[in-house]
C-alpha cells in the first residue's frame, strides 16, 4: 500500500485555499444553537454552515409499533441562498429532487449505524440538516453535525427518563469527510471549488473505532485505481479522526 | 380618541416576560448574516430569529418583460424545528400550506409597498425569510429584516451599476409589528404564549414617514371595536417607530 | 375624525357605473339555490356571482375530538371562466395557489367569528363558496353570501335535532365589504375596474352589531394615512349595514 | 331487431318519477348565463343542472401550430356540493381523479367529432363543464349544452371576424343521453337512483343528422345482449332527437 | 343486417400486413411469465405485447369491508419505450395522465363484469398490465391478458383455500379486441398504422358467451352509421371468440 | 491485503441456493428483446430480471446546450408485482421514492463515467430499467444491463451517421455487482434473502480495465473494517470481469 507520505510528497500542491492536501478546513460546532429542539447543532466547516437539530418523539412509525425498537430518520434541505444561484425551493416545485432524497437516506443511515435501536426502545429521533450556507461538503457536515444533535437530544430524554441511558443507545461516534482525486492528486476535505473539478469524489462516514460506516465514491469523469482508493481513504480516516475530536470537545464541555 | 397612556392606566397588566404592555421585546439585526446572498440578515426579536436574504436578479419574470418596471417577491418558510413540535416540511407533503401562501404573500406585498418599481428597472429581489426559531411575530419579523437584507441587495446592485441609485429605488422604509388584545388588554408585539391567548390579533406595516402599508386584524374570538382598533393602531406605531429605529443604526453602520 | 359627508363633498367623482363614493351595487342574495345541500345560497353583489353552500356533518376532525366543540371551515375557488380571460383550474395545475390559500382561510375566520362553538357540539360546517362571474369583491361577497348558507344549514341542523338551536350557535351575523382609495378619494365596494386601479384597497367584514371581524387593507401602490383609514372604515361601516339588511330579508322570510 | 313499440308493451314499468321508460326528463337550456364568456349556457335535464362555457381563444397549443387547423378541447367538474355527500375539491387533493378525466376527455370528442378544423383555422375552443347539482346524466347534459355554448362562441368569433362563418366550423350538431337496462327493462335518461341500480349503462353521442360519435356502454353488473344494444340504441335515437329541438330553440332564438 | 361477408367481399383490401379485413394478428400468451406474482402472463397480438399480473390479497378496502363481497381492480402502465417515440414516465411527471386513468377504470369494469363478488368473498384482485411493446390494442389486450392471469390467480387461491372455487367466482370468460372504419372499410384488430388513420375506432369487450361487457366506440374524424356499427360488432364477434379460443387453450393447459 | 482464497478457506458457507460465496448467480443477457427502441436488452441475474432500453435522441437539454458534448441519463422502476408483495406505483402516489431516486442517479453516473461526451457529441442517450421480477441486485442488474443496451444505441446511431464512431463514444465497458458480509462472511452477488441479512452492503460498478466508476457500502448494522474492504473489493473484482464477459459475449455475437 502506497503510504500517504509519500504521495503527498510527490504533489506539492497548491490549493485555492493554501491548505495542505491532507489538511481539513477549519471546524466549528456550536450545540444548543437554537432553544427548543431537544438537540440543536450549529455545524460550519470552512464556509459551509449546517443547522442540525434532534427531535425526540415517544412511540415510532407504525411499521415498527411492538417490535421493542426504535428508529432514527433524517431530511436534508437546502435554504433557497445557501448555494451562490438561488435555488428554487422544492416545496415550491411541490416534489423532493434526487439529490435531496439521496443525501438524506445516506445521512439516516450513517447516524442508525451507531444507534443501538434496543437501547433506544420504542421512541423516534429525527434529525434535520438544513444547509443555511454551501461550500462543499454540505452531505458529510450533516452527519457530523447530526451526531452531536442526536447525542444532546438522547441526553435530554436521559434527564427525563425517557431512555435508560444515553450512553446505551450510542454505539460509538460517526462523522464523515469528504475526500477526491483533482488534477490526479487525492485531497481532503474539498470546497465547492474543488469538488466541482474533482475527478473523483468520495464520501467516507467512520466510526470513532476507525471502521466504516457508509463508503460513496463516485468517478463520472475519471475512473479510480485501487492504490488511488487506497490514499483517499488514508486521508478520509485523518480527517474523521480530527472531526471526532470536535465533537469529542463540544460534548464533553456539556457533559 | 382615547390616548393610550390612559388606556395603559388602567390596566396594570404582568406580561409573562415581564414587559409593559407598550413595550417591545429586544431587536438585534445582523447584517451580512451569509457571505453569498446580495443581501442577508438574521433578526431576532425575543425568541423569535429568521434568516432574511435578498437575490437580485437582472431581468424580470415573462409577464413583466418590456414594462420597463422591476418586481419583488418573497417566500416565507419555517424550519421544522423552528417550533416546540416538530412541523413536516412542506417539500415533504408535496404542497405549500395555506399559512405559508397567506404569509409570504404579505411579505411580498409589503416589501414592494416601498419599492419604486421604475428606478428599479426590469431587475428582480427575491425575499426569502427561513424562521430558525419561532416565538410568535414571525410574519412581522420577516417583513422587518427582509426590509434590510434588501436595501443591502440594492447597494450591491448600485456598486455594480445594475441600477442608479438604491436610494431612489426605495421610497420609504417599512417594519412591521403585531398587536392584540388579550384578556380586554391591548398589548405591542406578542410572543407565541400571548399570540395564542389572544382575542384580536392584528398586524400592522409601517413605512418610515408613519404611514400603513398593511394592516391585517382578525378577530376569531371576540370582535373588537373602533376604540381598540385605534389603541392597537397606537402601539403599533410605537412599535414600528423602534423597528425601524433598529433598522436604520444596522445600515447606516455600514453605508 | 373627518365626517364621511364633509370628505364625499370635497370630491364629485363620476365612477365608471354611476354609483356616489358611498353607494354599494345593488346586492341579491337567493336563498335555497340548490336543493340538495343543508344550505345553499347564490349571491351577487353587482356583477360578482358566487354559489355559496353550507355542508353540516356531524363529527369533527380528529384533532378538535373530545373538545365538545365544533368547527367550521371555508374553501373558495373561482370557475375558469369567471374571469375575462379563463384562468386556469386549481385542479388540472395539481395545487392551490397562494391567493385561493388566502381568501379561504379569510371566509373561515370571519364565519368562525360569529358561531358559538361550544353551542355547535361536535359538529362541522363547511363552507363552499365558487365565484361564477367575478367583478370585484369576490372575497367579500363570499363571506356575506356564506353566512346566509351557514344559518340555513343551522336550521335544517335544528329541525333535525342535530343541534338544540341555531339561534345559539350564531352570535351575531357577519358581512364583509370592499373599500379603497382610487385616485385619492375613498370609495365603497369596488368592481373589478376601480380595485385594479385602488392605491390602497381594505376588506372590512364586521357583525350586525358594528364590531370588526376582520380587517385587511394593503397598499402596494401608496400608503395610507390614519385619516384615510378612518374614512374607509366609515364607508365600509354603512355597506356592511345594508349588506346585512339583505341578509335579515333573505332569512326572515324563510323562518 | 326488436321494435322499441313492442319492447315496451311488454314492460309496464313505473318508474320513481312517474316517467314511461322511453320519456326524456324536461330540459332547459339558459344562454349567455354568464356575461364574460364567448358562449355561457347553464343547461337543466331534470334536476341535473350543468354551467357550461366556451372559451375563444386566437392561436392553437404548441404541438398545433403551423397545421392550418384548430382545436377544441373540454375540461368536467362537479362543484363539492352537486352532489348529496360532499365530495373532496380536486384541487385540494392536488390530483385529479380517473372518473374526472374520463368524462373531460369523452366531452372532447364529441365536440372534435362536429368541428371542421380546417374551417375553424388556427383557433382553439376551451369548454367548461361545471356540475352545480348532480341528478344523473352530467357528462351527457355537458355536452348537450357545450355544444350551444360553443356555437355562441363560433357566433362571437364570426362576428369579429376571427373565423370566416360559424357555420362552415359546425359540421353538424350533437347532442349526448344516457340509457340503460334497470331490473331487465331498457329506460331512457337516467336519474341517480335508477343510473345507480342499472345492471347496464350506456351514454350515446349522436348528430343532428341521426349518425353515432360515442357510444360507451358498460355492464358491471350483468352483460347485456345484442338485442338489449339495439333497444338502447332506439332509445338513445329518440332522445338525442328532443335534445337536439331544444338546442335549436334556444340557437334559433339567437340567431 | 348487412352480412359481414357481403361487405368483405365489396372491398378488396390490402392491409399493411397483408391480413384480410376480419383476420385477427397472431396472438400468443405465456402464462406464469414472471415467478413471484399469484397470476403472470404475457400476452402478444401482433407487435403488442403486454405483462399482465393478478395479486390476490385477503381482505378489501376499507368503503367495502363487512360486505361479504370482494373486490377487482386494475391499473395500465406503458414503460417509456413501449412506443416509438419515448413517452415520459407518469411517476416523474408527479401525476397520472387521462388517458392512463381511462383505460385503468375500463380493464377494472371488464373484469368485474365477469366476477360473481360474493364467491370472491371479502378479498382483493389487483390487476396489473404493463405494456412492453405497443402497436395499437394496447387496452384490449391488457383485458385479454388480465383475464388470464386472473384465473391463474384464483386457482392459486383455491389451491390455499382462501376461496371455495375458483370457477364459481368466474361467471365467464372476457376478452377485448378493436375494431375500426378505415378509408370507409371496417377491420379487425388494428395496429398502431390503421389505429391512428380510423375514422371510428371502437373497442369491444365481450363474454365466452357472446354477450357484451363494454363498449366503446368514438368517432372524432366522422361519425358512423347504425349499419357500420353493426358490421364492426360482427368483426369483433368474430375476433373475440378467437382469442377465447387462445385463453381456453393456455388455461387448459395448465388446469 | 487478505488474499481472497485464505479468507474463503476459513469459511466453509452454506449458501441457500448452494453457490459458493465467490460465485456468481447464472447471467442471460438477450439483446434487442423489443423492437423498437435503439437499444433494447434483457438481462437476467439469477431470478432478477430487468429490462434495459436506450433512447436516442439528437439534441440535449437546454442546459447543454452549444458545448458540443452529449448527456446520459438514467431512470429505474420497478414494476408493482416485481416484488414478493405489491408495491404501490409511484405514478399512482404522484411522486417518485427516494431509493428510486437514489438508483436512477447511481445507473446514470455509472454509464456516465464510459461516455466521451465530446464524440457523442450533442446527442442524448436515455436509459430505461424497468424491474419486471427483483430478488436481489437489481441496481447492479441495470447498470450491467443498460451498458449493453447503450452500445446497441450508439451502433444504431453509427449506422445513421448521427455519430462519427460508436467505438469512440465508448471508453470503456461498465458493469456492477453487488457484495455483502453476511454472518461474518464476505460474499458476491446476493440474491434477496442474503441481501435482507447482510451487515454491510456494497454495490461495485468496475470498467472493463479494472478501475472503480462507483463505490457504494453501507453498514446499517454492523461498521466494517479497512481489511473486510478490501475483500469485498476482490470479491466484487471477481463479479465484475464474469458479468463484463457476459457482456463482450453478447455485444460480439451481433457486431
Amino acid at each position: 500500500m502506497v503510504a500517504i507520505k509519500d504521495l503527498l510528497s510527490e504533489h506539492t500542491v497548491v490549493r485555492p485555499d493554501g491548505r495542505a492536501v491532507d489538511e481539513m478546513r477549519p471546524i466549528r460546532i456550536t450545540d444548543s444553537f437554537t432553544d427548543v429542539p431537544e438537540g440543536s447543532v450549529l455545524i460550519a466547516c470552512g464556509n459551509t454552515r449546517v443547522m442540525c437539530t434532534a427531535t425526540f418523539t415517544q412511540g415510532v412509525p407504525r411499521w415498527r409499533k411492538d417490535s421493542g425498537q426504535g428508529w432514527v430518520t433524517a431530511e436534508y434541505s437546502m435554504l433557497p441562498r445557501a448555494t451562490a444561484e438561488r435555488t428554487d425551493r422544492e416545496s415550491v416545485r411541490g416534489k423532493i429532487g434526487g439529490r435531496t432524497h439521496e443525501i438524506s437516506r445516506l445521512i439516516g443511515r450513517c447516524l442508525r449505524g451507531v444507534v443501538n435501536m434496543k437501547a433506544l426502545g420504542e421512541n423516534q429521533i429525527q434529525l434535520d440538516c438544513d444547509v443555511l450556507q454551501a461550500d462543499g461538503g454540505t452531505r458529510t457536515a450533516s452527519i457530523t453535525g447530526a451526531y452531536v444533535a442526536m447525542v444532546e437530544a438522547l441526553r435530554w430524554a436521559e434527564e427525563r427518563r425517557f431512555i435508560r441511558s444515553a450512553d446505551k443507545v450510542i454505539k460509538d461516534s460517526v462523522s464523515a469527510v469528504s475526500v477526491g482525486v483533482i488534477n490526479g492528486t487525492p485531497m481532503l476535505d474539498l470546497p465547492y471549488i474543488e469538488d466541482s473539478q474533482a475527478m473523483t469524489d468520495m464520501n467516507v462516514a467512520m466510526t470513532g473505532s476507525g471502521e466504516f460506516i457508509e463508503i460513496q465514491g463516485t468517478a463520472e469523469h475519471r475512473p479510480f485505481t485501487r492504490d488511488e482508493l487506497n490514499v483517499l481513504l488514508d486521508l478520509a480516516t485523518k480527517g474523521n479522526k480530527e472531526l471526532q475530536a470536535a465533537q469529542r470537545a463540544v460534548l464533553n464541555a456539556r457533559s
